[in-house]
């Protein structure tokens, strides 16, 4: 039946870190599915760092905003679904909505499997760590690897395929308890708190070998430390920016070390998940196998509610989750 | 007969742009050839960016500056090779030397073209600028480029390989007279003078359809520029950072505009010639052909003497030449 849904609207653009009064819950009501459709309900909400570049550009205001959910069918008047499926969608930030079954994909979920990792471990985030190390990052056996936001979602799967391939793993985060974590539980081999620490010094004392590959999520000022310390033929895949997402033009800070990348023949590749869509198989394997035996681990950082989702973006942004944020709706 | 020879000394390391005194001119006796040996006389000196970075680091103090040669053979007593005989070689800057050929490589000049041009277009300059586009820029017919030194030795091939793809080619370049050459001579399809204009306004209007490949001699501020004008999947080969070679530590103009690299999936490449050396025989091919029959035009600058080494290098920072710079021997 026809069922009051709430859904975040972006009602006015940041121009430097998101603010909760740029957004409204506004109250909509969808219909019932009617033949060849299936109403969705959704179940967790994905909150990702580059939803902040669409605030800017991109995302239209006053619609929904853009972003990855996990649902699940209420009402199937379509052959392919049925009542309690889990799907996979792009349907934007809201709690109901009706689809056709193209804009969904089902999803199975290995039963020794949470349903929420498929949003960030074995989902994006997990991709594209997989393949930005391994694929634009031609990560060997035995390199030296730098990775900024490592106890983020992407990052601290990165730096557990690092660890795996036998590499000697820095990570840079924003606390002392997400050091620990990586320290303790992801088995990390130097860890440099950014908010305490000069991230070049730090990077001179704690890669006395260099750095062979620098998973970069940060830009700005981790990058300027990283570009020196890098060796011959280096590779930067850059995964995200974060430092210049929440300035004016996306302006970050300032880089004045790049000749390194002549004098060292590095690589530095943006890049994004459907760059090597050929990966996508091999990494579900790879993924659901490390995740089942305890390879990669994880963490889930939880906002109840969308009426949470504002905060749980702009939380996000300011480093208040460890592992992957998101948004859990009730029911 | 053993003779006397000059030859160039660093005898300070530069801090910032190089100094006349920080050069010195000094005096030796270069053996007759012996069993097995060559004496040789050099002709032409290369003068090229990327030897100021080695007067920070590589170069040693008091001994003949490294760089490429070409010379004559004035004593053989090796069967290989005959008095005569033109030799590229790698055997720093000094009137005379003795070899025993394993370091010097014999040169067939094509009788239509004069042997300087094996210093530059049908040498590093020219190869730099073949491999730099078409394996690292992976340039394809008709796209957007940017060359940046566009007047210069390996700016001007690169520019010409780009016209003969049929692409539209902006260049930037320090004077209005380069500025005519580019347009007049070799048919460019817009230049910016960066002495007299802006480069990130200009670049607005005269790229109007964004760049593909930004061929990278400068770094700096034309990078910083440049970022903003990049189309999606965009490449940089970087070539030089000649902007960062005389500032202390090679830190450049700040770059704050990095964050492209992941909007539009960028790929920053810094490289040298060894980087795609199965390409040397077609790049040879190509090249004589086309400087044979005038679709790469070229200019050279010279300077006369070995005592005036140091004035062409710092000239060429300062970007005295027109095309490749030079330093002729007498005899």
């Amino acid at each position: 039946m026809s069922i009051a849904s709430r859904e975040v609207h972006l009602i006015a653009r940041p121009t430097g870190m998101p603010r909760e009064e740029e957004f409204a819950i506004v109250e909509q009501v969808v219909p019932d599915a009617a033949d060849w459709e299936i109403q969705v309900k959704n179940v967790y909400l994905s909150v990702d760092p580059a939803m902040r570049p669409r605030l800017s550009v991109g995302q239209p205001l006053n619609e929904p905003l853009a972003g990855y959910a996990i649902g699940r069918v209420e009402q199937s008047r379509h052959p392919s679904f049925k009542e309690g499926d889990l799907v996979q969608n792009w349907s934007s930030f809201r709690e109901y909505f009706v689809s056709s079954g193209s804009d969904v994909s089902k999803l199975d979920v290995d039963p020794a499997l949470p349903a929420s990792v498929y949003l960030h471990a074995l989902g994006g985030s997990g991709f594209v760590a997989y393949g930005g190390l391994l694929e634009i990052g031609k990560l060997q056996d035995g390199e030296q690897v730098f990775v900024s936001t490592a106890a983020g979602s992407v990052g601290s799967v990165a730096v557990q395929i690092a660890k795996m391939k036998g590499c000697y793993v820095i990570g840079s985060t924003g606390s002392d308890e997400k050091c620990r974590w990586l320290k303790d539980v992801l088995g990390i081999d130097a860890v440099i708190n950014y908010k305490t620490e000069t991230i070049r010094t730090a990077l001179k004392e704690k890669a006395p070998n260099g750095i062979d590959v620098y998973f970069d999520n940060v830009g700005g000022d981790h990058l300027n430390a990283a570009l020196p310390r890098m060796n011959l033929l280096g590779r930067i895949p850059v995964c995200g920016m974060i430092s210049a997402y929440n300035t004016p033009g996306s302006i970050s800070a300032p880089v004045t070390t790049l000749s390194n990348i002549i004098y060292k023949r590095v690589t530095l590749r943006g890049f994004v998940g459907t760059d090597f869509m050929h990966l996508r198989e091999q990494f579900a394997a790879d993924m659901t196998a490390w995740l089942k035996d305890g390879r990669v681990k994880y963490r889930e950082t939880f906002y109840d509610g969308i009426e949470n989702a504002p905060k749980a973006l702009i939380g996000m942004l300011n480093g208040a989750n460890t592992g992957k944020m998101l948004v859990r709706l009730s029911g």
